[in-house]
């Protein structure tokens, strides 16, 4: 036992804080956020002294989510925090005491010394397009210290996962050139599900967030308009006291810009390619336009949907528009958030274009069109089918809650203990795990895509590029194909050394997470991508470990009796 | 300008002080954490000098979440904490100028000495039960503050008020004498995610977390067992080195417990009631038991599908709870993670029966069984109605993600600025609010039950015990009754009084909430509660109300013209 606690104890002050990575990002993301059950087991591994055994633990997910037959791989560098911080304060220890009463001092002794300074952690670089069984994450270490592991790490890469998976998705059927803003802060689950959404959505493709903490914490840019409160806060025109607005060049000012957007909501009336299309406008409407023009005259954008987009919204937006024009600035464009947005755009963009004839204003047709109302994956293709005019999505709830399906189900399974190697056996084979230390790699064939993932047992050769390799369904024994990669890519890479001295990767920053994501989901082959039955992406073992993996299966389950 | 801020300034060491109610549970709810737009029109109502205009805000949400007919209302204690601590430091406003470089420099001074002493909160107490339209809260303040409050309000609302009702919903339908587990920190949205599940959890009926960090955050009682891999982290008895086990009232040492336990299998095998229905079992899973059993004799709870329910867990499980029987100890139970869980049950409880019977162990037949696989309203219902032996649930993904309905659509809508009232329309009806600063009410009949919900302008007499009063469908002409109420309750409390003199609730403890939430659950008719077709609580307006909302309709809507 001591032994066991001074090595720990070394570490802390030895290889922990030498790489030292920062905090995580959420302050509750401590030592305590775990499971009880891990504590109880961390106690039952110590009381029977096996909890310095060295464990080694898979973290994977079973099956893709939304349907699809993709997955990306996001929350490595909170894990990594997680570990790098890893340590029980005083408060921690009397507040474990107070809840086990029934444990032994020396028990608690054992926790204050612990640190992740003896776990090592492989991984698939973040942002990572990953599919089933393949472990996205290996952890080696004490048993004891790496069952705490379980729940945070399972936390921290489930939703984070989901929602990169989910953005990559949205980024997908919107297409590259489309402009896509995170507007998920109010419906998110809790604080931090909005700022990790803010995070991930980015990491998925995202261009812009409307949250202001994460733009902050994360340096993610950040984009909005007003909201409909801001229109009917306004009553009149009178409301605005000071109406004057200075050119953009400086050069002069206009004294009432109230008055010419007046008068330019007038000449669209009578615009005669428009054929008297616009009656009365709203009024409060139009004072709210025109106040947050003089606030916000170099990036105009104006939610145009209050009272009604066509007869109102869209006349008192081009009036205001065109008014700033005048004065050398460029309005952004509009936002819908309601009603039919496929056809909405297409009148509002017909009135732009129109308006940039019949005044010769250049550029006025291309307005910036942003849709937001409930979008989501169907509505975006929906949209894209019906056609539409929108340059811009802006999307919250379906995106940051993962509304289609809330939760991947991640696990955290024993593959091996004192290089003896374990396996869950099921009787959903489906839930069986693979067992023992295991390496992964991804065999690109000669177009570029890539063709298989292989799992080999540790001790194996890689597999090399040009040289013929049998592939092998984990379970079904008729499944097999021969591969002869063009190019191999090892996927577990050392991100903890611990006491090893394997040469550690270096966190990538978010954009280049980012870039990875994009990239990847670029090489992938399109039929694994696409929305409608997506094909799947093989998953393969080795020859030697299907056999290994067969051996210890009847090994292991019981012969069952009919009867 | 200047009186503004300085106003401000002073309530900062005045009544915002004086109020000071602890920081919000999770410190990532800072100022910060808001909508880019908020700051946005802050600023466009700042450079129109209406920032300080007084505003009123209603949040409500428009339907009831999981095709209930109810709803309860919990994050009002975040919510009061938020504004308790919403200040910028310097370096938000370093920020804030970085991202919105339009902006003039006595904006961001402005920004500098805001903070909520010139709000006021009005709510409904946390944990009530509430219904569609009817204020939840209703906030008052300068138009720029309140409007940066919404986002944060209507995200520490939404999830909290989403995930107790799930919470109450899944306790409604397993009934009161069954143990409710939240099992979620693996598959919620983030650590804050599973934290705020965890507390909104117990608020809504569940008896205990596994998670830790909850259980020290909030008191909340900690439960869990341990997990596959501690069963298949051993091989065999020869792994449990201290053998050894104290009688629980101290008097004797049994020298080997292990062969105890072996002795009891044994006899179990050749029990003549259980007809030699128990062959051989797995001995790793033995070893794992009899250990776990080491470290907690006294509450022992094993989790027995690892191989084999009936062939393996049950009998190992058995001869370790009849070994520790031996020596003065009460095993608790066992955890069943996977399968036929009604069928599972009552074979478990059938032997735990025998075996009291046959070896005479009083209360061997009562073990706890708790079922912990995937479970969620439908299963938990549909085990109800297949009849099982079940004690208690363990419930993770479905309840604290929410799975059925990832979100609730709270939103704050602007009732009333400088007094005059203010409504937003839509084509949808659904979506129009209910304009002007209100006074809400719950009508009770004879019988205890509330009947209506009513909601009232601020000027009009309040509804009287006795008095008959009419309530009227806020939108639907004909939808009307008469109600003589036996007893009024008004729903809209001060908890936040800004600088007026009105008193201030102060907020209750979490077991308070959670008491108010059962007991207004049990105070409800319960045809509103049932899962299948469960009849809508009625909300309503007075009369004035009714006429008021109409005519300002009526005067704001633009007339179609039909061509």
């Amino acid at each position: 036992m001591a032994a066991v606690a001074g090595s720990a104890s070394a570490g802390a002050n030895g290889s922990a804080a030498a790489h030292r990575v920062g905090a995580p990002t959420n302050p509750m993301a401590t030592a305590l956020l775990t499971d009880q059950y891990q504590f109880s087991m961390a106690y039952a591994y110590w009381k029977a002294g096996k909890h310095a055994d060295r464990a080694v633990f898979d973290l994977y997910f079973r099956k893709n989510p939304f349907g699809g037959e993709f997955t990306v791989f996001a929350g490595l560098e909170e894990c990594i925090k997680f570990i790098a911080n890893f340590k029980f304060t005083e408060d921690d220890i009397l507040f474990l005491q107070s809840v086990m009463p029934m444990c032994e001092d020396a028990f608690f002794d054992y926790l204050r010394k612990t640190d992740c300074s003896d776990v090592e952690v492989y991984s698939i670089p973040e942002g990572s397009v990953v599919f089933p069984k393949v472990p996205l994450m290996r952890v080696e270490g004490p048993v004891a210290v790496v069952q705490l592991l379980e729940t945070p790490f399972v936390n921290l890469i489930n939703y984070a996962s989901l929602v990169t998976t989910n953005a990559a998705r949205h980024r997908h059927v919107a297409g590259k050139s489309k402009v896509l803003l995170e507007f998920g802060l109010r419906r998110a689950q809790g604080p931090d599900g909005a700022i990790s959404a803010s995070k991930y959505c980015f990491m998925g493709g995202f261009d812009a967030t409307s949250n202001v903490l994460a733009g902050n914490l994360f340096g993610i840019p950040l984009r909005g308009t007003h909201s409909h409160a801001y229109v009917s806060s306004y009553m009149s025109l009178d409301e605005i006291p000071d109406k004057s607005l200075k050119s953009k060049d400086g050069s002069r000012v206009c004294k009432d810009f109230v008055s010419l957007v007046k008068e330019w909501l007038q000449k669209i009336q009578l615009a005669d390619s428009l054929c008297g299309v616009f009656g009365e406008t709203n009024q409060s409407e139009l004072a709210a336009f025109a106040s947050y023009a003089l606030a916000f005259p170099t990036n105009f954008l104006a939610l145009v949907d209050t009272y009604d987009v066509m007869r109102s919204g869209i006349p008192n937006f081009c009036a205001v528009a065109l008014a700033l024009h005048d004065l050398g600035y460029k309005a952004s464009g509009i936002r819908l958030d309601s009603g039919d947005l496929a056809y909405l755009s297409i009148e509002a963009r017909k009135v732009f274009r129109t308006l940039e004839k019949e005044f010769n204003v250049p550029a006025f047709g291309k307005m910036i069109i942003t849709a937001s109302n409930d979008l989501n994956e169907e509505t975006i293709d929906a949209l894209n089918k019906q056609g539409h005019e929108v340059d811009s999505f802006g999307i919250g709830t379906y995106l940051v809650t993962c509304y289609s399906q809330a939760a991947l189900g991640c696990v955290f399974k024993l593959v091996e203990i004192n290089s003896r190697p374990r396996i869950k056996l099921s009787e959903d084979v489906a839930k069986v795990s693979i067992p023992c230390k295991k390496r992964c790699f991804r065999l690109y064939g000669k177009e570029g895509y890539p063709l298989v993932d292989i799992m080999m047992r540790e001790s194996e050769p890689s597999p090399k590029a040009g040289e013929r390799i049998l592939c092998r369904h984990p379970f079904l024994e008729s499944k097999r194909a021969y591969v002869v990669p063009q190019h191999v890519e090892e996927l577990l890479q050392c991100y903890w050394p611990g006491t090893s001295n394997k040469p550690r990767v270096e966190l990538p920053s978010l954009e280049e997470i980012r870039g990875r994501c994009m990239q990847q989901l670029e090489k992938l082959r399109p039929d694994h991508i696409r929305r409608l039955n997506p094909t799947p992406y093989k998953v393969s073992v080795s020859a030697k470990l299907y056999e290994f993996i067969h051996s210890l299966w009847l090994n292991e389950a019981p012969v069952g009796e009919l009867q």
